[in-house]
């Protein structure tokens, strides 16, 4: 039975993706009973279709159609940004976590199906070409750290200083 | 009391510190007793302000006034490549912490106020128009990865190759 | 006698190494025995030499001379990315590791000596102008972390996510 998955796999897991956001500067959602359910239901998307694909959203089944939202998904980092938590809220910024602010609504970031394709073909094509800058690129006014997002990072990576110490490079 | 820092604390502060100076590549001055004063100096500006001002240095107490000498200050990485040590002796480079290399005095290479705010003002602007580039861009030749300063860092923060393994790439 | 390195040295610095390649989204080869005897050549250079020359090249002993065959070679991104493994069979990719790949031999990347040293060179003057893009530059679609290089890292060493997550991005 594929779907089941044991509270002490969900219970190790959860930990491994704690860890692992941390040391990257991202958050779990500190409320422990809502996070195992995303975590449960990460473990049996990985079961069903073998790749953890996003709990909140219907995947395909095909791993091609499915690699931007398998999680952490394209769309966690602008949706931590812009509303402080990802699609499911399982990953949420340092002020959600600390209670500072309340988490909101998040409207569905991902394109429909067609315009997906669209820019998985252009992408495929601009492998071959370099193509105009598709993302703004930040630079960590401390450790030179370079990124290209829409916005700059909850901290850096690398030297942990935050959001404000970043400017814009290119 | 603001300025009323225990020992723990500091102890504590240290610690976390020099972990995370470690495992960027940094390292903090090896001469505890000295180490220890800048690390509560650094408590008691926060303390005071809300940040960890740099102690070496007069904070003006606005946070977006301070950024750039927030510790770790905007100056420290050219400072250690340059001299060796940063402006206050906090953060040394490899060969001073093995004692192969004397610290020497490092000059304060902030820029003084109506500079800084002009800084400021042109960095506000370049947010919205990418600016010619700023820093060079080195790029490390074992994993490839980039950064925008002076000078390359000591280590690569991605592999610990030395800065030797760097080369200029923008 | 510069040659003699213990089992308790192998032992420690295999254990550093093997910790520092997993932190960075690396991996040694998981046959122990003929690990410890890369590692062990690894140390018997660094006693004759001052620095890790590759095991399985012939060092020239000027460190200048010898930079790109200093383990991490410059040449072992590029042959796990080709063939799994680097030219040494140090380093393997998670399918090799994991038994789901056999390894194959690697030709010798390293340019020959006279031309060696036109890329030194080439690469001194380029220091000083920026040169067009050596490089393609790669770019994270989940968390924007940029490197240059033929292609992508197996895994992000910001978030970790896997290759196939990676866009061109310059």
């Amino acid at each position: 039975m594929p779907d089941d998955v044991t509270d002490a796999e969900v219970e190790h897991f959860h930990g491994e993706l704690d860890t692992e956001a941390e040391a990257g500067g991202y958050h779990l959602n500190p409320d422990r009973a809502f996070t195992r359910e995303l975590v449960r239901g990460l473990l049996v998307n990985r079961n069903r279709y073998g790749y953890i694909a996003c709990p909140c959203r219907l995947a395909a089944g095909r791993r091609e159609d499915d690699l931007d939202i398998i999680c952490p998904c394209d769309y966690r980092d602008p949706d931590l940004h812009d509303y402080g938590t990802c699609y499911c809220a399982l990953y949420v910024s340092a002020d959600i976590r600390a209670g500072e602010q309340k988490p909101e609504p998040v409207p569905e970031r991902r394109p429909p199906r067609t315009e997906r394709k669209k820019i998985r073909e252009e992408r495929e094509a601009s492998s071959a070409v370099a193509p105009a800058l598709a993302y703004p690129v930040w630079r960590c006014r401390v450790c030179g750290y370079l990124c290209a997002r829409n916005a700059p990072p909850e901290i850096c990576p690398i030297c942990r200083v935050p959001r404000e110490r970043f400017e814009r490079f290119m």
